[in-house]
C-alpha cells in the first residue's frame, strides 16, 4: 500500500509498504482522509522532532524513521482483531492518536497525555493516517456517525485540541474569551468556545485568517492589532472588566503580553501553542491579577465530547477545509503550499486512495 | 502620637501626629508590634510603588504622602466605634490590611483582594501599624486569643500571605512542596505548608537562610543550588516524579527555572514575588507538562485559618522575631539593618510605644 515516510529533515518519501497486520485487540481502518498538521510542517523543516530519528527506537513503539505520518484521520473499518467485539466492519471511526506504555491507565480520570515518553501515531511509530490502511488498538478508536462526512471527520482531532485548551480553561457560558491567533488550532478552538456560548474575540493580523474567522462565524469580535488597540477594545467589550479566559496560539510574546494585559483579575490564560523559545512574560501582572497560566497538549478523554459536538451539529467543520488533495501531491500541494501560503490554507486533507 | 511617615524615597521621619479619631463603625487599636515588611523597604529604596505620592490622593482613601507607614501589627482594642458590638475594649487583635472601595463586597467567596484600586493601610493611608494607634474598619480587625504573644502575632500578616500561597496552590497533605527561597515569606509558606502535612523542600543558597529554615523545622529537605543539582535531588526525593506543587519566592529567574524543570507533569507553580522586571518561561515545558502557573497576591478570607493554625500550636512563629526594636530606631536598627545586612534576618519587629 501507499504511504508517506519520514526519513529526515525535508525527506519524506510516498512509497509502497506492507499492509498492517490486524492483530489481536486492534482495529484494521481504511484512511479516508488525513489532515496536514503544522506538526507535520515543523518535522518537515525542523525536525525530527517528535519523530525518533533514525537508529534511535522510540521506548514505546521501538521504531524509527522511517515512519509513516500523519495523525489527523477519519477511516472506514475493514477488519477487526480477536477480542474485539464492540465494533463491527463498516464502522465510520476516527483515532486518538496515543503511543502511550501498556502499564499506563487510559481510564477516563488518568492523565495519559502526560505519559512518561508519550507520543503520537503518525510521528512515533505504529503506522499513520497518511497510507491507506492502518491498525490501531481498540483503546485509541472513536466510532462515529456516518452522518459525519469522512473529510470533516478528519477535523475531529484538531478540534479535540481545542476541546482540550477550553476544558483546561474551566470556561463557562456566557464568559467572554479572547484567542490570540486564527489559524487552524485558533479556528478550531474559536469553534468550541462558541457552541459552549461563550462570547469569543479573535485578534489577528492576517486578512485571509480574518476573512476566514468572519466566514465561518466562530468569533463574535475580530480585532486586528494593526489597527486597534486590541486591550481596549476588549475593555470596551467587556463594560471595562477584561476577558475571563484567553488563549494563546501562536507562539508570539507580543500577542502573549496582550493577553496578560486583556485578562479580567482571576482570569485564565491557556498556552495552547508550542514555544521553540522562552516566552518573555510580565509575572508582575500575572501576580496583581492572580492570573491562572495553563498549559495545554493534545487531548485526554476530549474525543467523546467533541464527536458530540459535531455529530449534533453544534459545530460544522466544512468551512475549515481549504484544500483536499492526493497522497502522491503532500509535498508539491500540501507541505510546499503550506510553507509558501500558509495564510490562505485552514486545512488541507489529503486522500491516501483513490476511490 | 509617634507615627513612622513616608515623605518620599529616603525619606521616612519619626514625627508626632494627631491621635487617630474611632469613627463609627471603626475599632481603635494601641499598636504592640508591628514587623518591617519586604514592601516597605521597596518603598524607602525605590518609592513610592504602592504609596500615593505627595499631592497624588489615593482614589479610595484620598490621601497621598506623608502617609502612616507599616501594615503587619497587632495590638489591643482601646475603644469602639459606633455600632461595633461584637468586639470589646481589651481585645487582642490583628488587622487585614486592606483599603478597598466601599461598594466592593467583601463576603467568604469575594475575591475583594483584586478589586480596583486596592491598597494597603500603613502604605495607601488610613493611618499605619508604625504608630501608637490606629482607628480601622471593624471588617478588617481580627479577634486573636491571648494567649498568643502580640510579637508573634504581627507575623500573622505575612504568614497569611503563606496561607494564600497556600490555597491558591490547591495543594493536599502529603503532597511534595519545593519552595525557591528561604527569605521571610518563604519561611513563613514552609510553615504553613509543613503544618499542612505536605513534604518540604525549600531551595536556597545563603548560609543565614538555610539555618534558619533548618533551625525552624519547617524544611524537610534543604537544597543548596551552588551544591547539589536542585532539579535531580527533587527527582530522587520524589521517585522520580517531580514535585506535586511549587513556589517562586525569589524573583530571580534561575530559581524561577529550576522550579519548572522540577515540577511533576500536570502540577502547580505559584509565583509568590513581585517582580520589577518581566520574566523568561520555558512555556515549552508549561504546555508539554500542562502546568499551571498561578499568580498569588496578599490574601483574601485567609487570616481565620492563619489565625487558628497559630492559636492551635501547629505554627510557632517565635523563630521568626530576629530582633525587636524601638519606633525611634526605625531607620537606623530597621531598614538599613535590612538593607545592609539582610540575609541573617527574618522579621524585625517595631515595638512604637514603650511601656
Amino acid at each position: 500500500m501507499k504511504a508517506a515516510r519520514f526519513y529526515d529533515r525535508r525527506d519524506i518519501r510516498i512509497e509502497d509498504i506492507p499492509e498492517p497486520v490486524v492483530q489481536p485487540g486492534t482495529v484494521g481502518i481504511e484512511v479516508a482522509w488525513c489532515g496536514i498538521c503544522g506538526t507535520d510542517l515543523h518535522e518537515f523543516m525542523e525536525g525530527p522532532i517528535f519523530i525518533p530519528p533514525c537508529g534511535h527506537p522510540h521506548p514505546i513503539s521501538k521504531e524509527s524513521a522511517p515512519v509513516t505520518m500523519g495523525h489527523e484521520f477519519s477511516g472506514v473499518v475493514y477488519a477487526v482483531g480477536q477480542g474485539v467485539n464492540d465494533i463491527e466492519v463498516g464502522q465510520h471511526v476516527v483515532v486518538e492518536p496515543y503511543i502511550v506504555a501498556d502499564d499506563v491507565p487510559t481510564g477516563p480520570n488518568d492523565k495519559y497525555h502526560l505519559s512518561k515518553n508519550m507520543n503520537f501515531i503518525g510521528l512515533g511509530g505504529r503506522g499513520g493516517g497518511l497510507s491507506e490502511k492502518i491498525a490501531v488498538q481498540r483503546r485509541w478508536v472513536h466510532p462515529i456517525s456516518k452522518a459525519i462526512p469522512l473529510d470533516q471527520a478528519a477535523l475531529i482531532e484538531p478540534l479535540a485540541v481545542g476541546h482540550h485548551a477550553y476544558a483546561r480553561s474551566g470556561a463557562k457560558a456566557a464568559d467572554t474569551a479572547l484567542v490570540g491567533g486564527a489559524g487552524p488550532i485558533g479556528l478550531l478552538l474559536s469553534a468550541i468556545l462558541k457552541a459552549k456560548g461563550l462570547n469569543v474575540i479573535v485578534t489577528e493580523l492576517s486578512t485571509a485568517r480574518k476573512d476566514k474567522a468572519r466566514a465561518s462565524g466562530v468569533a463574535d469580535h475580530i480585532l486586528d492589532p494593526t489597527q486597534v488597540d486590541v486591550v481596549a477594545e476588549v475593555m470596551k467589550i467587556t463594560g471595562g472588566k477584561g476577558a475571563d479566559v484567553a488563549f494563546e496560539c501562536t507562539s508570539v510574546n507580543k500577542v502573549l503580553d496582550t493577553l496578560v494585559a486583556a485578562i479580567a483579575p482571576g482570569g485564565v490564560l491557556v498556552i495552547v501553542s508550542i514555544w521553540s523559545h522562552p516566552a518573555s512574560v510580565d509575572v508582575f501582572n500575572v501576580v496583581m491579577k492572580e492570573l491562572d497560566v495553563r498549559g495545554t497538549i493534545a487531548y485526554c478523554n476530549d474525543h467523546q465530547e467533541t464527536i458530540k459536538l459535531v455529530e449534533s451539529g453544534k459545530i460544522d467543520l466544512a468551512p475549515f477545509i481549504t484544500q483536499r488533495i492526493e497522497l502522491d501531491d503532500l509535498i508539491a500541494q500540501g507541505f510546499d503550499r503550506l510553507i509558501h501560503n500558509n495564510e490562505s490554507a485552514v486545512k488541507i486533507v489529503v486522500r491516501p486512495r483513490l476511490k
